[in-house]
């Protein structure tokens, strides 16, 4: 096993970050890195907004859920899709790019992108020792984000990247069993075994939590799963989403 | 600067191999890696479909836009945004999860997951020496695709990833100028300074593509986005997503 997949291998999310914060030349490197990605028909539809401002990420903190970690790291990046560069081709180029700009093909293509660049930043960063965490909770109240980033029109906030020397061991969590994710030639056509495989991890994870907490927890993953589904949350992204000019057609 | 930077940053894109397969053990841990890179809540919503099968694979060039290395590979990826799953444990669980798995945010969140696992795959293939091509092309014809690989409602196939030995260089393509993609706090405030940058980057490309072709071809990025864009494609994905059960509210 190579440096590389042993860097990928060991991730797990890191939420408590020693008080150091990233040299300008790591963020350069871990941009760079990001920048390195596939991206679709070079399109590069993405930005990435680096907070270092107390201020900035004490709110952000605050809008993504109270997560303490969002305020308290080496390093905060907030990854975009970002088609507002190409609003700004159709002005110079004096054409009329709406159509493609709005459709729900290129916001696939601008999300994708997004991805592509921040796992690049993050294995970069994880592999000088730093560790991670994506911050979801960003997207609770992106009308606020937007705001508070100056974001334009055709830019929308995906997530969060909290990025620092790691204060806290954390846990590597098991994934669900190759079988059940790798497929091959077609998709699982025996939902029995689908089913079985789901329950084997079940258990696996059941031990995890048993393990870890002296018996207080032991849920499993599809429970876990069918309690957060329950509860739809940010239901207000579709028409958000559609305002900020993306996936209207 | 390490080595997992350095296999970051010798990215590009390889679209032609040697006939030389790649083992199991190797497509073993290319998988293990996709799936160690973060999940939204632990959701893990994405399914890779590896395809070996010769008449497979020249289906699937034909779809993807007659695209030769999508036939001739040392291994295919297919990712998938995968809510199937869920489904599943909906029946397990006895609850509805509907409201849910049918949210735009979910969908986004499907999209982000299968695109982090596919970057980890990206970067843990080449630093075995492999190249890779991410095949956007795919989302030509996804009703074909689909039914090729028996993928289930929920099941969104997003992108393939092509993997092999590299049997010709290819160079690497300059990426967007570091500033015009990563803001300091806000987003560039300032528009001139902006397309000042994009301009500076139009020079550079087009001095990249006259040196490589002598002189027959001089294109710049905006040209290219702009000719791009004004032909819009895959329009039929806002309703195809719809039908596969995504991004529905």
């Amino acid at each position: 096993m190579n440096e590389v997949i042993e860097t990928i291998l060991s991730h797990r999310s890191v939420r408590k970050y020693q008080d150091k914060p990233l040299t300008n030349e790591q963020i350069h490197k871990i941009v760079e890195s990001a920048q390195a990605a596939s991206t679709s028909s070079y399109i590069q539809a993405y930005s990435i907004i680096g907070v270092k401002n107390q201020q900035t990420k004490n709110r952000l903190a605050e809008l993504a859920g109270n997560q303490p970690y969002v305020a308290q790291n080496g390093h905060l990046l907030i990854f975009c899709a970002d088609l507002h560069r190409h609003d700004v081709i159709a002005q110079i180029e004096g054409k009329d790019l709406s159509e493609s700009l709005e459709s729900a093909e290129k916001f696939m293509v601008a999300l994708i992108d997004a991805a592509l660049a921040a796992q690049n930043a993050s294995v970069a960063a994880e592999s000088m020792g730093l560790g991670i965490c994506y911050i979801g909770g960003l997207r609770n109240q992106l009308q606020d984000v937007q705001e508070l980033l100056k974001l334009p029109g055709r830019v929308l906030p995906l997530f969060g990247l909290t990025i620092g020397y790691p204060a806290a061991d954390t846990d590597k969590k098991p994934r669900l069993p190759q079988a059940n994710v790798y497929h091959e030639e077609v998709y699982e056509q025996d939902q029995n075994k689908f089913i079985e495989e789901l329950k084997a991890y079940d258990e696996q994870i059941s031990s995890y939590y048993n393990e870890r907490t002296n018996g207080k927890r032991n849920d499993t993953w599809t429970g876990q799963m069918a309690h957060m589904l329950s509860n739809p949350t940010r239901m207000y992204m579709k028409e958000y989403v559609e305002k900020q000019g993306f996936n209207k057609k």
